[in-house]
């Protein structure tokens, strides 16, 4: 068995129990989901408060000791934050305890269309959302800290690291803290395909001669750049406007395939993103 | 003063920390990043699990009892779930309780640009991102629940509800749970404007004749509508056609306008989105 079918293991704080047959446990799908979303949600419980509290972050998955290992491979969470914040402080102070670290939920959400049903309650999106739970700590090592600054980095913009002012100097290392998370469980939900309906709707003429169906593909674009005052850049460069192209294209191409696929059949396993 | 300058309060659980500059606490900014999400992120705490949990749900502010109640109003949140998922169980237990209500946390991130500047530590994202502290508890009055169904479909495609086969039938109405969150406090954080960068770095000839720097807008696109496999309906109804063309036009223009407007000023106080 290939590395590809790795899953995380099934439990009671991972177990997808609603339309279970649109979940995904494998490593692949859930970090390819986590790293591909510009915005990741994070959830911590501060003391002494009775609320949860969501930051969004940036951060990628990746591995310190193993970089060449691929998205099917076990890997940590890096989350890129400011020396002071609270998240940074808990994590700091929860660094000795057993196990140690903040317990976090960090979760990624991405539309890819509206699916307009006959009926309200069957509506939905075309959708892949993915939570990981672990533990958050401080990254204390310089050179590892320099590995997750230079791979967040590459994940917003590929290739940016190198094309822009580094090494950081002494004041951008002590301001930026990175957190690593060391995953327990996770899991991913996602919805492809043309609307379903009720078979009562399905045979009932005075509703299907009435109500349009069909799925509106939702995609994000990455509008033509705008150079910035203290530029002096002819042109935009080639690891900019590349990455625009790709990301123009792919996500375009996802949202209208999805839109166009067979409905999701309850109880068959989906294969993965 | 009028109703658009009310705020939530400040306290230790909403208060900004990082780049307070960006903070705003006004009613109008933070639900209408709310109400303009696709998507929201919800956390709360499961019993015996360390980790908080973080799901991807539906919702809209609306007020029952004064459904005219413009966006800088003190509003709830409804949101759209499944019956017997957990959020909705613990919801339902926590009914009783002082303060009633399960301890949520709501939020809402959008990505309007890629702030492109000369060093990795000065990057950035043009953003608007929103949270809401708050108790949810099950809506179990009929007329009420009704409100928020019609209030969260028309909230995807404006006026869907009633282009659609409504009012639900009762296996709809048994299968689908509002949660109504009452509202202690909340926050939003909003960026927008051309790049800023270190003074070291911008008198540093070496660094500005070899790094572009720039926004690169960032936008939700709605695509072609792809029909159904059982739709009747020829051409695409106006209620969908007026939506995609608003909702692409103000997109694409917050993103452009975002990305050449000044750079934000610590210390002076935005004017809300």
């Amino acid at each position: 068995m290939g590395r590809h079918n790795l899953e995380y293991p099934k439990n009671v704080h991972n177990t997808v129990k609603r339309y279970n047959h649109q979940a995904d446990y494998s490593l692949r799908t859930i970090h390819t989901i986590i790293n591909t979303s510009p915005i990741l949600h994070v959830s911590f419980n501060p003391p002494s408060s009775p609320f949860p509290v969501i930051l969004p972050l940036i951060g990628q998955m990746g591995s310190f000791s193993h970089p060449s290992a691929d998205l099917s491979s076990p890997l940590d969470i890096y989350l890129h934050g400011y020396v002071s914040s609270r998240i940074m402080n808990l994590s700091r102070s929860s660094t000795g305890s057993e196990p140690p670290g903040l317990p976090v939920c960090v979760a990624a959400s991405k539309v890819d269309g509206i699916v307009l049903t006959l009926t309200p309650n069957s509506h939905n999106y075309n959708y892949r959302s993915a939570v990981l739970f672990g533990y958050a700590s401080l990254v204390e090592d310089v050179e590892e800290k320099l590995y997750a600054m230079e791979l967040i980095t590459n994940s917003v913009v590929p290739d940016r690291w190198r094309n822009s002012r580094v090494p950081p100097n002494a004041a951008e290392m002590s301001s930026t803290q990175i957190l690593r998370v060391k995953i327990e469980s996770g899991s991913a939900k996602v919805r492809e395909g043309v609307p379903t309906d009720e078979r009562g709707d399905l045979e009932d003429d005075a509703v299907t001669s009435r109500v349009w169906t069909g799925v509106v593909p939702m995609y994000e674009v990455l509008g033509d750049p705008v150079p910035g005052p203290y530029n002096r850049i002819e042109g935009i460069p080639e690891h900019v406007s590349e990455w625009r192209e790709r990301v123009n294209g792919e996500g375009r191409e996802y949202a209208l395939e999805a839109a166009e696929k067979d409905a999701p059949v309850p109880g068959k396993k989906r294969v993965g993103v």
